[in-house]
């Protein structure tokens, strides 16, 4: 059942509170981006209202201490409305003025978009349509934990043309998040052109409920409608909320509100005064009283945690293979995992419908209640990866390497947003052979190598998948990615070797070598029977061979 | 309202026949993959009913000629199920039994999942997720030529789980594209594991109703059903169709049928013969008529078409720039795109809800009616594309150059496809400063230049944007990138300059160089402005400059 209208029982103190922190970050956006000279403030006022009741009366959290796991989240998947989680958290009383005035600035952590230089940030976001994703990986954290806290997520009406939303709400609804609260900030305007579907807030609410969703719909400028909303979903009924907003860009300034042509565009400073003299006219009931109130914040109550796994120091059983053994690599990848999942209770894997290729149906069956089947939706995958990471979690995710493509935005976001992602993409290069081109990863080192930060690992046998296996969970600068071969390949190297990242092994050498030949995983056992072909005969040439199984490592990495 | 039951009208005959032809695709997948020794049987079998109808029933096409403009269009969007495509091919009379039994060797052009070496293909696929959206392109294409063609896109039920689906159903209704029927074989099993909703047929129906389609169920094993639902959406009401036919994975084989771990599993050469016999058996019905009924092939009515653009020989007008005249080449892109779209009728331009940061829009005020609004929704835009470009069109499709990262994966299809995809991305590298690395396009050359016989360019001015996009229309080998920046720069070149692709200029030299510093886009004007510092004062250091406007050529492309 939607909601239609207001209870009528908030308190006029608590709608007039809000009302004022609505009208503060109003005000502090247009600040912020006339200062700046760009960004996007009636983005902004058409979220101030939600972002007031959610700040100030809906989320639990402790304000002195952002990263208490009890603490509700708050993601903005539209990023770009970024000067609202800049002035919210001012108001919370974590910023200043002065700081909200360094917005953009080359050297400020308030940059045009989220990113991780800001400490009150779940994810770095701006490119649109991911905020949900990394939430569905955040609700799901708190299942696993046990956890009180929930996610909201703010999104733009606009961003639910991607697709990656959708595969997220089927998956928040496959894995009955109710603590996982989406708020759509329906103002009906795109950057260049009205959304889709406009204020037409019936075609949102059907679609949600049709992937069984629970919806509720509210005037987004009605404090007392959206004070009601959010308290109704205080208890859940195992379904996913999401809370479409009917709001209008600019809101509050006549001269924008609900006018195209005013994305992305500021008052100049000569502009300013008369600006914020208009809203404050507009807003006169809030905007003259001084403090209207003390805020009381909803500290969550403490509770117990599971001890995060120290992954700077964490040694996986060492492995036992034997020389020449014919194993593939995705298969060591699968045991790794598993022993992995042994020693690290924070270890999760996720999955996009192709364990049994993957082999991360290995780690599935010796800890299934933390591998998460994610469908054939990579890119979901991926952000809740991401929001994984963020709530402590150690996610390795994988699927095909040439399907790591599907998700190369939201690997890219996660670089920026310096997530310790791990991908482990199988199936690599034209070995593969009959499947065709289409299943064969073969541009994903160019996509894993351009992120900054990066790792990218490509084991030839067993034994160093295992390795780099452990390489990969202390690696805890940014994306790392694995590389896994299908067919089965010899051990090449002792249990006991070691493989360390930006690196390389020499396996054949001699002070003959006229050509040195490198490869890495299979097509090192292809240089390996060169070698042995070229030496052998009447008249032999020799060639030294490296194993490249690090492909990149950024030299400013540690 | 939703299809319910059959209307009783299929002749026996009818039935007989379409029957049979299903068995016979059976009966070819089934001898295809155990040939081969890998592939996908059980998902053709539970497609079979589905393709016969649509090739021997519903769809008007001539079969001598693949190519006909006025032919309907099928599009196999679950392209591991490839033995169906060429098992009704065969059935059509295109191929032999001896061609399918080449399925998956190295020198096929019946490759495992389909690509553009078999002639009869709308796209590659294989990479899950992408067929609605070319069909979305495709059907686009039937109502800009005012042609009568429909598009067929047969989906599988685990590639629903993928965003881009949703994206073409958005964009689909949105465009009211009537003449779009996408079929989904609802076999209810992934490659792991069950699929999201299984059977829930309920489900799908609510969501694409909500979507705004038409929906229509179906037995996908019950021929007079099918013909029943194909017959009804003949007359179109305005709205996309989807039928949603409830099948059966394996059908046919009671050892494998609706049973999990069957797929991509062949039987072995000692087993087919006991396979087909048990198959001949439950189909006895049909299985032993030699020849059911002649074929009577619905073949389309012929109709005037629009010329093709002869793209190899197009000139655009010349450029009328002046030196040092400064202006962004995202607008000179837009300059010449509306002025290519003058002398070029096929020419038409996607845009992601960005067009007032491309510039597409100046193409959209010059020709309305060729412009398309694909919203934020980069992956359908990109299959739409193919599309399009598949059935004549000439599409250029722009967006920021960091929001191509979002449709890496048909992008990558797309260059499989050798299709001639035309992709525009701005706002590239770090010089759009203030919105942050979100907005930046970074990772983009990485991603074009991995790509088969793509063709990346980055100009630098006005004039040189404006002949690099002649060159672009002239590239018909596959895809091609041109990267723009947001800032205006200054006019460099002459308007008479040409920019061959594969090569550079010199733009300056003398013979006592100690450094080459070679740039392109906006840092060639950086490296001008260090060239006429070092070149200043007592100690001059002498630099020559080139510009690598072709930033990627593949040797063997012409």
């Amino acid at each position: 059942m939607r909601f239609k209208v207001s209870n009528g029982e908030v308190s006029t103190k608590v709608r007039t509170f809000l009302a004022r922190k609505a009208y503060n970050i109003r005000v502090s956006s247009l600040r912020m981006t006339t200062a700046a000279g760009s960004g996007h403030p009636t983005t902004c006022l058409s979220a101030a209202d939600i972002t007031s009741v959610l700040f100030f009366h809906t989320m639990r959290y402790n304000p002195r201490n952002y990263e208490d796991p009890d603490n509700d989240r708050f993601i903005l998947s539209k990023g770009h409305a970024s000067p609202l989680l800049y002035a919210a958290w001012k108001e919370v009383g974590l910023l200043t003025d002065d700081d909200l005035l360094t917005y953009r600035n080359i050297d400020s952590n308030l940059e045009g978009h989220p990113t991780a230089r800001f400490p009150y940030v779940e994810a770095a976001t701006g490119s649109l349509g991911m905020g949900l994703s990394i939430g569905v990986g955040e609700a799901l954290n708190a299942r696993l934990d046990g956890a009180d806290y929930r996610t909201f997520v703010l999104l733009g009406d606009s961003e639910l043309a991607e697709g990656s939303v959708w595969e997220a709400v089927q998956i928040a609804a496959h894995y009955n998040l109710e603590n996982l609260v989406a708020v759509v900030d329906c103002n009906r305007l795109g950057q260049s052109t009205p959304t889709l579907y406009g204020h037409d807030l019936e075609r949102y609410c059907s679609i949600f409920e049709a992937f069984g969703w629970r919806v509720l719909t509210v005037d987004g400028h009605d404090i007392d409608q959206l004070v009601d909303a959010f308290d109704l979903v205080e208890v859940g009924d195992g379904r996913p909320v999401v809370v479409i907003a009917k709001t209008l860009k600019g809101f509050g300034l006549e001269q924008a509100e609900d006018r195209e042509g005013f994305h992305g565009k500021v008052f100049k400073p000569d502009e300013l005064d008369v600006v914020l003299a208009k809203l404050a006219e507009r807003f006169s009931e809030v905007s003259s009283a001084e403090s209207v109130q003390e805020w009381h914040p909803r500290i969550p109550e403490q509770r117990a945690h599971t001890m995060a796994c120290n992954v700077a120091s964490v040694h996986i059983s060492s492995p036992a293979y034997t020389h020449g053994e014919m194993i593939a690599t995705r298969k060591a990848y699968g045991h790794a995992l598993a022993a992995l999942g042994n020693i690290c209770e924070t270890v999760v894997a996720l999955d996009a419908e192709v364990k049994n290729s993957t082999f991360a149906e290995i780690f599935e069956a010796a800890h299934p209640n933390r591998f998460f089947q994610c469908f054939i939706a990579e890119q979901n995958m991926v952000s809740m990866g991401v929001g994984l990471a963020r709530r402590g979690k150690v996610p390795f995710i994988s699927t095909f390497g040439a399907f790591f493509t599907r998700a190369h935005d939201q690997i890219r976001m996660a670089a920026i947003g310096q997530s310790e992602l791990r991908l482990v993409g199988s199936h690599v290069g034209v070995s593969i052979g009959q499947d065709g081109p289409s299943q064969m990863a073969l541009e994903d080192i160019a996509l894993m190598r351009a992120l900054p930060d990066s790792i990218v690992l490509y084991p030839s046998d067993a034994v160093s998948t295992h390795k780099l296996m452990e390489q990969m969970v202390r690696y805890d600068t940014g994306v790392s990615y694995m590389r896994t071969t299908r067919a089965a390949t010899p051990v090449l190297y002792d249990n006991d070797e070691s493989f360390p990242v930006g690196e390389c092994k020499v396996v054949r050498e001699s002070d003959k070598d006229v050509v040195c030949v490198v490869g890495a995983g299979i097509t090192l056992h292809e240089a390996l029977k060169a070698h042995e072909l070229l030496s052998a005969g009447s008249d032999p040439v020799a060639i030294s061979v490296i194993d490249l199984y690090s492909a990149k490592r950024d030299v400013y990495a540690s």
